[in-house]
């Protein structure tokens, strides 16, 4: 692993060692298409929706009634609700880019929090004055470690984007406190909700300041032994236990199990552990192999919102939170920094588009908490006004009791623009593919300027044009995604000459001239996909994926009065393309199959049958079937949905009439 | 439906009206076979076992506290820890059997019950004395009705077994409370878990005082309107979605639901409400063709313990609580009794032999609180000296941190001889199998005596020896059970004359003379069974049934080292059956297959493949598999289980190779 000397302040991760340099949002600048618009409507709606939010909800104010004397009886929202506005103020600076001091608006919310804080650095808003239960009283479901880790993260946030401000002093009170408090000496304990290890990590990297970086490693090693107390979900739940290091697969809250998992990759970076590191890979390598949605999605249980048994993986029943998408992609950006291995930007590019994109709606002002696989039934959709009690429902809510997924959507968007490329001594490497201007310095001072011109992922053609390069050889490297496997990928050079590549990634070494064109064509096309036939709840079902994005089918593009239950699909025939979605983004996809008549199969009867009784079955009419993105479903009102389709060949259980 | 005479003081349920009139348990007794077993194991070992566990986790402890005081600190267990002590004086009622005074035991704890009731009639050990929360604070979660209710059960069965004495009295006095305090002019509320409702229908019955009957109508028609707050789990969770005349399924908490349905059976038939009655029959019939485990199992979330969508049943996350399972014996048993249709004794059979049997181990001492028909790791045996934080595990538990089963077993084995036999104008009906000896009196004070000597369900020879009848025709109807469908059943009359027999009853009406003897002969054979497939779940699986018992495949009968996740199975032969399974009841059946060998296809890659992409089928090596009754796993240790298997038949979305 190379030392990085970072070019860019405007870093959301940054760490001093690794196989790849990440590149900061003052390098990387998306320009338009998928995720320009996505960024836009971040921008525009969904910061101020979920600024907006937190003053009705009052979970603003509880910083006010605390700095004011009345928070025991003025508290609002969950143990955990202080987070929400740490994040927001992270996606703000990240969202709002580099300038020169805080906006607005960042320095109003500052304020608040700033006459919150305790002399001794504490801030949370749920402990430790009159009235309220002690300070870390409950590590198992009090989230005060995990709150200081967001705050540290928007103290971070701010100092990258804006320079060290009121926030980053703030946050380094807070994350001072936590060293005091928790550090040798101190309470051995961890907290319930790990978020706090990458938080103290990058307040290290950002800092210079090793006892950060000690207080995260203390925490990460600390976890597993078993200190927090067993319960109805078990120790697995907090990852508590096994230690990180003897840990196989990720297990438990999958939120709390990815942002450990990221934790524990910035310590190894960190202090040069590469035990701790090689056990986070073989974690991550079992946990895509074993228990993760075809979406990237991640989490079975609703129960406890965690990770199933290896091959558990029910799509009626997905939990597949967004808050977990959003830590997947913030393990495998790590994880790619750290080892430059393609297959991390493979998961990350299938969660962003299936999982992160799929969140917000598209006017940005309503979530998914969950995102199911399969919805049987249609939801009257939730109220507008109020807040959703529930973290499922087939339509998205504007806020939720535990509201974690707007704002980790928002910050995720608004960081977006760093996952697209990196650097290294021998040049650039693209990771993700958008319209976007890139603008940066490789080793040796050597400036390089390059346009990134796409309409992926509707289509496959990605062209990168030089517009500024050194005057010797370099590389420019291109991932070639693992879901082009067994189909062919051609990479054009400059000079037009077109060569097939392998999933993976693909390298062009030469002296670059303003205006050179590099060409990728992935062959973006609808293709039927299969399960590993160990994953029982998808037997003898099919699905779409089109590119990065997978699809589904939607009542809404059913002939009148069918739900999506009663299609059959024939995967004898290719899917093809249709007319362009709601979304404009991915267009639909149109597959052969059938529709059962509605009431075909609906006897009220006992359903299990001897396999040697006579049974007739059910009349179906054939129909082309449309399909869509399936991050784009459920935005044309209440509708039912599924991505795994049971194949119309004649069921093999089906008796010979 | 007709109006009941009770013959018997001894009915655990005693209309006033329905198609069929119970017998008491001074009427049926049963004397050996399966349920003989598991009675005894009831009686000598689990009613100790758990009054013992009461005393040590501080349950019974909870009423000697509030008597002397100390309640506030000394409070052990959740809100409803009280009505565990409760059903356990139900089943010491029902189990121990008729006489004229109270056993010891109860005597004592009916002391301490005393000791604790409030000069009002109140009696709970989590609300209302000084330092605790008000009394009826908190509807939704609070359980107070719903330990009223076991209360009143626990009083009720004190009568109807030894006669009134204190316990009886201590439930009127509560019951009383409830009626001033919820009734008109008191508390426009409900219980966010019914269960009151059956409990103050069986005390009008007893009592013959209608104001019982009353409060109990009122609580069933308040219910659905909307009183309890709407939470995460939606409103459904506590059936306070809809009333429950206009519900056309159960829905929510399983449990919940299968309490108020028995309940809304109960008002219906005091009150002559046909229409009451006819929606629950309605929700029955729906929740049975499409919430139903093959087992009987209700319930397949484990988040809320709740139905799931419309045939959404999972098997590895199946919740099947064993209360739903002896909610859904009670409301079956009501239903039967109301309407005479053989149906509900079909449903109830099922859960007998599926679910109730399946909670309690061998040896009485430990649980299953959640009956997964799918496992697919092994759990090390929880820990027999200290109560399960958990619902659900691998190996059952002795005791848990909610634990109402092993109580609620415990009063169903107690009482599950007035489940064998009923009685009506025309004669005796048969509905469960057993070795039993029924002696009543008909309408007109004419006294039968049977004995019914049958291996069932090993075997299906079920034989009924007439030792006293009235000289004058009368009729002896015998339930075929709905399993028996495309297969033959044979009854015997006295005369040796066989007659085939659909599903459904057979009556054989004629002037019977001690010595005659009816045969029946159930085709007890092995058979594969398959799911209707909007089961998504379980889409090309198959399972087998023998008479009423499910089977499962359990890792201890596959070959060293596999794991029944490796098990394909071919429907192409018929199953034959085995030697004696481990638990002598149900013997084995052994099917064709085969077993992959064990990391044949445990790559750690994408566990999603193009359908175009070549794949390599998995080695297997050909088996006869083993399968045991589902209600014996879990006897031998850590293993891992299915009910559903997979098929051998090439999976048809394997490309040609």
């Amino acid at each position: 692993m190379k030392e990085n000397t970072a070019r860019s302040a405007a870093l959301p991760v940054a760490p001093t060692r690794g196989r790849l340099r990440p590149l900061g949002l003052d390098e990387v600048r998306i320009t338009g298409g998928f995720w320009a618009r996505r960024r836009h409507t971040n921008e525009t709606v969904t910061l101020g929706h979920c600024r907006d939010w937190m003053e009705r909800v009052g979970w603003t104010g509880n910083f006010r009634a605390a700095a004011e004397g009345r928070i025991q009886q003025d508290r609002r929202g969950r143990e955990f609700a202080d987070s929400e506005l740490y994040k927001l103020l992270e996606a703000m600076a990240w969202q709002s880019g580099t300038g020169t001091t805080p906006d607005a608006e960042t320095a109003a919310l500052t304020e608040v929090l700033a006459a919150a804080q305790e002399p001794d650095g504490y801030l949370n808003t749920a402990f430790g004055r009159p009235g309220q239960r002690p300070r870390h009283s409950d590590l198992a479901w009090g989230h005060e470690l995990y709150c200081a880790g967001h705050l540290i993260q928007a103290g971070v946030a701010q100092a990258r984007t804006r320079g060290e401000g009121e926030l980053t002093r703030i946050a380094r009170r807070a994350a001072d406190h936590v060293c005091a408090t928790f550090g040798p000496g101190g309470i051995e304990g961890v907290c319930g909700h790990p978020q706090i290890e990458t938080a103290l990590v990058e307040l290290a990297r950002l800092t210079g300041e090793r006892r950060y970086l000690d207080q995260a490693a203390l925490f990460v090693d600390r976890r597993g032994h078993g200190t927090l107390p067993d319960g109805e979900f078990g120790r697995a739940y907090h990852q508590d236990d096994l230690p990180v290091r003897e840990a196989t697969v990720l297990r438990g809250h999958a939120v709390r199990a990815l942002y450990l998992a990221a934790g524990a990759v910035d310590v190894a970076v960190e202090t040069r552990d590469d035990a701790l590191l090689a056990a986070v890979v073989r974690q991550w390598e079992a946990t895509v192999a074993r228990r993760t949605y075809l979406t990237g999605g991640m989490g079975a249980h609703h129960q406890d919102e965690s990770f199933g048994d290896d091959f558990v993986l029910p799509p009626d029943r997905a939990y597949s939170e967004t808050c977990a998408g959003v830590a997947s992609v913030m393990l495998s950006w790590r994880l790619l920094l750290a080892t430059g291995e393609p297959r991390y930007a493979d998961l990350a590019e299938r969660t962003l588009f299936n999982v992160v994109a799929t969140s917000p709606a598209e006017d940005g002002r309503s979530f998914f908490y969950a995102n199911t696989l399969h919805r049987p039934h249609r939801d009257a959709a939730p109220a507008t006004e109020t807040v959703s009690p529930r973290a499922e429902s087939g339509l998205r809510a504007p806020w939720f009791a535990v509201s974690c997924c707007p704002t980790n959507v928002a910050r995720t968007l608004a960081q977006l623009p760093a996952h697209l490329a990196t650097a290294d001594d021998q040049g650039v490497q693209l990771h993700q593919y958008a319209d976007a201007e890139i603008d940066t310095t490789l080793t040796g001072g050597h400036r390089v300027a390059l346009r990134v011109r796409t309409d992926y992922p509707s289509g496959g053609t990605v062209t990168v044009t030089v517009d500024r390069s050194p005057d010797h050889p370099w590389t420019l490297t291109l991932r070639v995604p693992a879901w082009t496997a067994h189909a062919t990928t051609w990479l054009a050079d400059p000079d037009g000459r077109r060569r097939t590549v392998a999933p993976g990634t693909a390298g062009t070494t030469r002296v670059f001239r303003p205006g050179d064109e590099i060409r990728l064509e992935l062959p973006v096309r609808a293709r039927w996909i299969r399960a590993d036939p160990r994953i029982d709840a998808v037997r003898g079902t099919v699905a779409v994926q089109r590119g990065p994005l997978v699809y589904c089918a939607e009542s809404v593009d059913l002939p009148e009065g069918h739900e999506v239950d009663a299609v059959r699909v024939d995967p004898s025939a290719e899917p093809e393309d249709g007319p362009d979605g709601p979304d404009g983004a991915g267009g639909t996809v149109v597959v052969a199959g059938e529709v059962t008549a509605h009431d075909a199969r609906h006897g009220e009867s006992w359903p299990y049958r001897p396999l040697d009784a006579p049974a007739r079955p059910p009349a179906a009419d054939r129909a082309g079937i449309v399909l869509v993105p399936y991050h784009s479903w459920a935005n044309r009102g209440p509708s039912t949905m599924r991505v795994w389709l049971p194949t119309v060949e004649p069921d093999h259980l089906a008796p010979p009439t």
